[in-house]
């Protein structure tokens, strides 16, 4: 995590294009009957050419040994501190269904939960209750009001959704109600500044209405709140580098972090395939392209090896048709690792690639783990890239007389 | 960037010499016709002696993606955060022509530019007038007397100037008055902090005299400032790291970077032969020598990839004649990269070496930008180098019982 407070003054609008293809959970471990990851496995052709032609490294996504969230990765990614900038819990997963969220709104995720007759916590999960049941739940719940404040409960997947708050002089700074056992009553949320007094006593009155309305409720019959939070207060890409960029994801998520950066976000499809369609649609009108593939990482998050070296191989197939834009530089990079092996992310640094005619040849042929150690870029963190992506573009100008 | 705040406290005078050869813009880039950067293409057997009994590596100067100025460059090298020591761009002007700034003084950069009848501009650099012809400009704005303040204008080259004030209470937080565009009237300074109101109205007084005194030139009848700056304030190189320092510089302006920093400034050679023999006659005398090597740099500047390695061969043959000196710790490195390809400074890592009894062996056997990224340093950020430096020169302590 390195920041440069004078990024601003320097960064510099040009005609550069720089497109940054984000491969979630790109980096992995070896398979121990093979010694090989899911990267040296895979039969990637296009990008080991694309390897031969740019200067490799590998990114550490916060820091050494840290494994970042979705949020924190691509804020690195994106050239922000993840430690600065925090995405908290109940953003992030309204992010995830697409909610667009103002800048003095609050969102917490919620768990529907069982509670026995004492009102004492018998499954913090509510039995994970299907979808469309939690649907008709939230329903009954958006019809609490609270005077001055407008309230909005979405519906995520099983017993999870949102509950948004808005209204004036709103906090984030509560503490949850999930008491993160059984056998005890569900928590009242508490003010950790007095600036959040208020919110506190809103958000308890919005559970005691929804204790009320769900009483009858043989699972869902109470809620638990947690990660209460605001969307962190970033300048955008185009006040901080001076970029007209452009966000392209077809899981809502990630078109939600694009949006927090300022980055406008283009195209609906749902393939990888329709994104890159839409980058080449899209290329004249911006200078600045974040692409995202998800699959890598859902089979990673799967522990299926070899599916991830078929997501990995599916992009393969797709990379041409961006190479032929032939960007002023082209970055391929992930978020995380998300090895097959450990079913989930972690702190691997990151294998990566910048094509760009001013890059310094090096001896990392392909896209792994292993060979990116002797790429010319070292070991960097995470958020070096977005700087050395727009130096490369000539987007930055000298620094100091 | 990475500072150390003990490093006052552990750093330990002893009889061990340092030397620290700066060649300036030393990285670059491959010629697109032999694959080959500069120093990869330069016949250099004594430098290539020197790297196979060194250790090497790579020094990011400010941050990766970030290209410095010659001020940043060298206040890295020489241990001093660049992001929280800033030069300015009047100061460095005043120290690229020998003029000795005391740290209340503010230096500005000027230009003599020329207005038409209505008072807008129409050149911003006044046809670029020879240097004879400013000279005599900055005699009459010499007249300019302000109570209270002294005020000193001097030339530089072409249509540029330094102008100097001098007083007490002054402040450089000042707006420039370079609208930087033609058609308009250039502006007032204006005070970016109460503190600067009285620096203000005197630099605005110092603007209507001139104007006064330019109106009949032809060319050069108004003048335009930027870079309103003071010294930062450091500790000297003694008081942080207990050297008694020498700067051996060809050109004022790093002469200037040098004391700053603390140096004393030895010899007044206009060649590099000269300043190795400077080095020679002095070796007894100090602890710490900083020496520079300017043509690697205007080279690189000029976009001349063959000059370049020309002044790269020409270095090479001076390096006999600093080896026999034979410090405990012999330092090669620059202040950041000029590759030709770019005719300017550029944000790539800088190969390094650094010669001591105490180094690591390495497989590096070249100080260029490729064999340097398997040297034993890997890569660092450039104000690493000065205590890797004295570390190894056994003037730093233990940190911590």
């Amino acid at each position: 995590m390195i920041d440069f407070p004078h990024i601003e003054e320097i960064s510099q609008s040009n005609k550069s294009k720089v497109i940054l293809l984000v491969v979630d959970g790109l980096g992995g471990l070896p398979n121990p009957s093979t010694g090989m990851s899911e990267l040296e496995t895979a039969y990637t052709p296009n990008l080991d050419q694309l390897a031969t032609e740019s200067a490799c490294g590998l990114t550490t996504p916060v820091i050494p040994g840290i494994t970042p969230g979705s949020g924190p990765g691509h804020l690195a990614l994106f050239g922000y501190d993840p430690v600065k900038y925090y995405i908290g819990r109940g953003v992030l997963e309204a992010l995830g269904i697409g909610i667009k969220l103002g800048k003095d709104d609050i969102a917490a995720r919620g768990n529907f939960c069982t509670l026995d007759d004492e009102g004492n916590i018998i499954d913090r999960r509510a039995g994970r209750i299907p979808t469309e049941q939690s649907t008709i739940l939230c329903q009954k719940l958006n019809s609490i009001d609270i005077d001055g404040f407008e309230l909005s409960v979405e519906p995520v997947r099983d017993h999870r959704f949102v509950l948004i708050l808005r209204g004036d002089a709103l906090s984030d700074r509560l503490t949850q109600t999930d008491p993160e056992q059984l056998g005890v009553s569900p928590l009242e949320t508490k003010a950790l500044t007095d600036s959040a007094t208020i919110t506190a006593s809103t958000v308890n009155r919005f559970l005691s209405s929804a204790r009320e309305l769900l009483k009858d409720e043989s699972l869902g019959n109470m809620v638990l709140l947690r990660g209460f939070s605001k969307i962190p207060t970033m300048p955008s890409m185009s006040q901080r580098y001076k970029l007209h960029p452009a966000g392209i994801a077809a899981y809502p998520m990630y078109r939600g972090l694009a949006s927090l950066c300022g980055m406008e976000i283009i195209g609906t499809g749902e393939t990888f395939k329709e994104e890159v369609e839409t980058l080449a649609q899209n290329y004249d009108k911006h200078d600045f392209f974040f692409l995202h593939y998800k699959p890598a990482d859902a089979a990673g998050e799967d522990g299926d090896f070899d599916e991830k070296v078929r997501a990995l191989e599916a992009l393969d197939v797709e990379i041409p048709n961006i190479v032929k834009l032939n960007p002023e530089v082209l970055v391929v990079a992930g978020d995380h690792s998300t090895p097959a092996l450990l079913a989930g992310h972690s702190w691997h640094p990151v294998p990566f690639l910048l094509r760009s005619v001013l890059c310094r040849p090096d001896e990392a042929k392909r896209l792994t783990e292993r060979e990116c150690t002797v790429g010319s870029f070292g070991q960097l963190p995470a958020t070096s890239l977005m700087f050395l992506a727009l130096g490369h573009a000539g987007k930055l100008a000298k620094y100091g007389p």
